[in-house]
C-alpha cells in the first residue's frame, strides 16, 4: 500500500506527524511526503520537515492523507495543489483529511454530498464545498475519513488502520504508542472546555478566520465553474 | 524561555512532535532542535526533520526536552550526547523526558533517587540509573517531568505548560489542538489492552529489548565510574 501525505508550508505539523506515526507502523505501508519541490518545508510553528516526492513526481497512491493548518488557506486556490488532490483523491482507495485538511478535499471536489469533519473553528466552511459538516471527532463516509482538529488525526488514523487492514494491527499500534490518553484537564472541545477558554481561542483566531473565509469563498467559486 | 529539544537519529518522531506542538504554542517560548550536526535527521519510521542547532552551538535553555525511541539506545553511551544532557539538564529550570527519553536522563545522572516514567516496555531499566520507576502516564518529581510511551508526551507537555506558565494557557492550547481524545478502541496501555495484543507488542520488540538491555547496562556502569 502506498500512502501519500501532502506536505505544504505552514501546515500544522501534528496533523501530519500524528497520523504518520500510526500509518508508518502498518507492515507494508510505504509512505511519501509530497510537496511542491524537494526543498525543506516549515510548519506554522517552525518545525522543518523534508519531502520525499513532489506534486510532479509522486506515484499514484492507495491512501491519500491531507493535513490542515493555516497553510491550507494558501493552497486552497493554488491549482497544482488542488489538482493533485482532485486527481490522486479520485484514484486512491482511501482519502484521509485531518483538521482543516478537509477544506482542501472540499476545494478539490471530493466532498460533494459527503459528511465530513473539520477543526471546530472551521467546520462551517465545509458547506461551501457541498459537504455536510459533521461535528464528530472521527467521520467516515464511504472511503473518505475526516477528523476534527489536530490531535483527532491520531484517533482517526487508528480507526482507518482497523478498517483498511485489521483491528488487531490498529490495537497493536495503539499499545506501541501507548495511546491511553489522560489529558490533565477536562476540555479539548468547544463543548467540554470552559467558556472563557473558548473565547480566548476565538479571539486569537479572528485574523486567521477572515483570511480563511476569503480563501474558501474563492475556492468554492472556482469549484462551481 | 528557551526550549531545547534533543533531535537524534532513529528517535520516535511523535515523542518530539507531540510536545513540540504544545510547547511551540506558548507565547514567548523559543524552540531549538539540537542535533550532533546540522544535517537532516531521520526518525525510526523515516520522517526527516531539520535541526536548528548543534550540541556545540546550542544556547543554554530553560526547558530541556528529551524524546525517546530506538535511537536512544544508540546515544546512551555516546559521550557528546550524554554530556550535553547532563550539562544542560543540570542548568535548565525544567527537564522533560518522553518515553525512553527518560533512560537518557538516567544515563546523564539526572534521575538518581527521583521518580520517573518511561515507555511500558522499558520502564524497568530506569532502576539501573538509580531512578524509582513510576508507571504513571505523567510523572512530576521536582523540576523533572517524565511520561510513558510516545503519545503520553502530549498529556505531559500540557501539564508542564500549566505548571511552568499557567493553567489557562495550557487549556487554550488543548482546545486549539482539539485534544479531547476518543480512541476508537479501549486499550493503549498494558493494563487496558487485550492480552494477545500485549503479546504481539512484546514479540515484535524482543530484538530491540536485547539491544536496549546491553546499552543500559553499559551506560549504568559508566555512570557509576
Amino acid at each position: 500500500m502506498r500512502v501519500n501525505f501532502l506536505l505544504f508550508p505552514a501546515l500544522t505539523q501534528l496533523d501530519l506527524t500524528g497520523p504518520f506515526e500510526v500509518l508508518a507502523r502498518v507492515p507494508g505501508f510505504e509512505i511519501d511526503l509530497v510537496s511542491a519541490s524537494m526543498e525543506p518545508v516549515r510548519s506554522d510553528r517552525g518545525l522543518v520537515l523534508m519531502p520525499t516526492a513532489t506534486l510532479a513526481s509522486a506515484l499514484p497512491c492507495d491512501v491519500l492523507v491531507v493535513p490542515g493548518g493555516p497553510g491550507t488557506d494558501d493552497i486552497l486556490n493554488d491549482r497544482p495543489w488542488v489538482d493533485f488532490v482532485a486527481r490522486q483523491g479520485a484514484q486512491a482507495k482511501f482519502v484521509l483529511g485531518i483538521c482543516t485538511g478537509s477544506l482542501l478535499l472540499g476545494a478539490a471536489g471530493l466532498l460533494r454530498g459527503r459528511r465530513a469533519a473539520c477543526h471546530w473553528q472551521a467546520i462551517e466552511f465545509l458547506a461551501s464545498f457541498g459537504a455536510i459538516p459533521d461535528a464528530s471527532r472521527i467521520c467516515v463516509d464511504g472511503n473518505i475519513f475526516t477528523s476534527g482538529g489536530v490531535t483527532s488525526g491520531i484517533d482517526m488514523s487508528l480507526k482507518a488502520v482497523a478498517l483498511i487492514r485489521d483491528e488487531d494491527t490498529a490495537r497493536q499500534i495503539q499499545l506501541q504508542i501507548e495511546y491511553d490518553p489522560a489529558p490533565p484537564f477536562a476540555g479539548g472541545s468547544p463543548n467540554t472546555s470552559p467558556a472563557h477558554i473558548v473565547e480566548r481561542c476565538l479571539d486569537a483566531n479572528s485574523a486567521r478566520r477572515e483570511v480563511r473565509a476569503a480563501a474558501v469563498a474563492r475556492a468554492a467559486q472556482a469549484l462551481e465553474r
